[in-house]
């Protein structure tokens, strides 16, 4: 594996969000029932010479949403369950969606919780982080990886021999993980909850982990490759995980829709406002259909408009502790 | 949801195992490395005309295997990372295995140990264990879905409204599912182990919410849609959670390259001798390597020989209890 010299994930994604001073993440979770018609009618107009009609749809829906909002958000996050299961089709949408939020200078964080005995998580680090294809049989030359997003949710749940390959290869080509440590819903506490025999909590347990597989890994922002998954719909525990892991940049989901408001979201940063990013998917996807204002035409316009008011929502509960 | 009236998936499952007399599933985790040279010659020349070469390569590796074992083995299990590594070529061989394993009426176990948020979930089950695809706009006709397989392998980290989405769609469509439960990986113990305050290991906790889920959907067999993943590199505590899930089926890996014996897998079956189904991936897969008088262009008469080997060991063990 290649050391790459260029700035650690957590260095980029920090800088990112310093630059649009925003931290917010637009998930990418779409569905054809979210998709207006007019779109839809695009769609099917493409695919009248080649193209296929759910592909050009969603593609068409991902990129008007990421034009609206690529010079006032850092980064976006595909939800790889809502694209596998338009089948080929919907893992080509990925695919271009992936390649057309890098064009754009965004980060891309791929949401799809994998996880696995060791020798198979190094396959799903490759195919989700690394920058090149393996290469085939008489073609030596590298080939670009489509898929290849900054970082990937993972599952910890066997241990760290499946978490150690996502590890080696993020530090390979400067990518990320994010452990699932504490979910936002809302039977999350069956197990994550639970106590240990040692006194900790199993979510506390896995915290310890993450900070410890950070240790000599921290870029100059202060954070590692290992990330974690912590909700914003339980701000007590968000706020003890935050010093339980100084070193772990947080993702959080469950803000708007999932019921977390602004002001528990800023549990889940540090004390400089930094080392987290907070998921909005369905509030901005769907912010056409909530907002005064609005008509399906203008689904791209009223997604702007919800994410600059997330945006002056979160800075404005950051700038208040 | 329609309600399906056909035989339950562990019906299917047992059936099938019980005709072939082989409680072995076929693991099909390639890797381009893994294939015989004739075979990628094979696939560099159909590739000349419009074929993708890694796609033919891994799908005529795959096609051989399973033609050489059809008539013995009862199951495949594509491991998902491994297609996902080679990008859309690895995801187009994955749907063609899929298809020639279904019509050679072989039973699939797709592991893509997938998880998330309950909306998230239902996403997932819909990507690998619906018959259709959703319906797209303008076009009401159902489309086969050709990633469908007869089951998932599922982690539950994410508590019960995470999973309930999986068994709804599979009480749907008569399909099942894997929990992990005591995976076969060395770090497994790292947190599958831990004593909880109330004495229960986190994977007993686990195994009580499976028996749980299972209440009230028993098929014929005895066994509810909600398998579990029981590694065999841990014989005592297979035993154990054999008698503490009465009701859900045992995917068994470890055997063979991981370290598990056909006696070790022994303890995941019930006093029938029933109820479980040994995975084999790398030792059938990688055969010809490893048995003597075989060389590469008879890597699927290696994987027939060894699967007739796997078979009789496994049997025999059963016998000796």
């Amino acid at each position: 594996m290649k050391f790459n010299s260029a700035a650690s994930f957590t260095d980029r994604l920090s800088e990112a969000i310093e630059k649009k001073g925003n931290p917010t993440v637009l998930g990418l979770d779409p569905k054809l029932e979210y998709i207006p018609r007019h779109i839809l009618k695009q769609a099917q107009q493409l695919s009248k010479d080649y193209a296929d009609p759910t592909e050009e749809a969603l593609v068409l829906f991902n990129e008007s949403l990421i034009t609206a909002v690529e010079d006032i958000v850092p980064a976006v996050k595909p939800q790889l369950a809502y694209y596998e299961r338009y089948g080929l089709p919907g893992l080509r949408a990925l695919l271009r969606t992936i390649g057309f939020a890098k064009k754009r200078g965004l980060i891309v964080i791929a949401d799809g919780k994998r996880n696995d005995i060791g020798s198979t998580s190094e396959a799903y680090a490759e195919a989700w982080l690394a920058d090149q294809l393996p290469k085939s049989q008489g073609d030596e030359t590298a080939v670009v990886n489509p898929f290849a997003a900054d970082a990937l949710t993972v599952n910890a749940y066997l241990g760290s021999d499946g978490i150690k390959p996502f590890i080696d290869l993020s530090q390979a080509y400067n990518k990320g993980i994010f452990v699932l440590v504490r979910t936002s819903n809302p039977s999350a506490e069956e197990l994550q909850d639970q106590y240990l025999a040692d006194g900790r909590r199993v979510y506390e347990m896995l915290a310890d982990q993450v900070e410890a597989w950070n240790q000599g890994l921290k870029g100059k922002c202060g954070f590692g490759p290992v990330g974690s998954v912590v909700g914003a719909t339980w701000p007590k525990q968000a706020a003890a995980l935050r010093q339980r892991m100084p070193s772990s940049f947080f993702l959080v989901p469950g803000y708007g829709t999932q019921g977390g408001s602004a002001a528990d979201c800023v549990r889940n940063f540090d004390e400089n406002g930094r080392g987290a990013i907070v998921n909005s998917s369905r509030a901005l996807m769907l912010a056409y259909k909530r907002r005064d204002g609005y008509c399906e035409e203008g689904f791209a316009e009223a997604c702007r408009a919800e994410a600059i008011e997330m945006k002056q929502a979160l800075i404005n509960a950051l700038n208040n502790v």
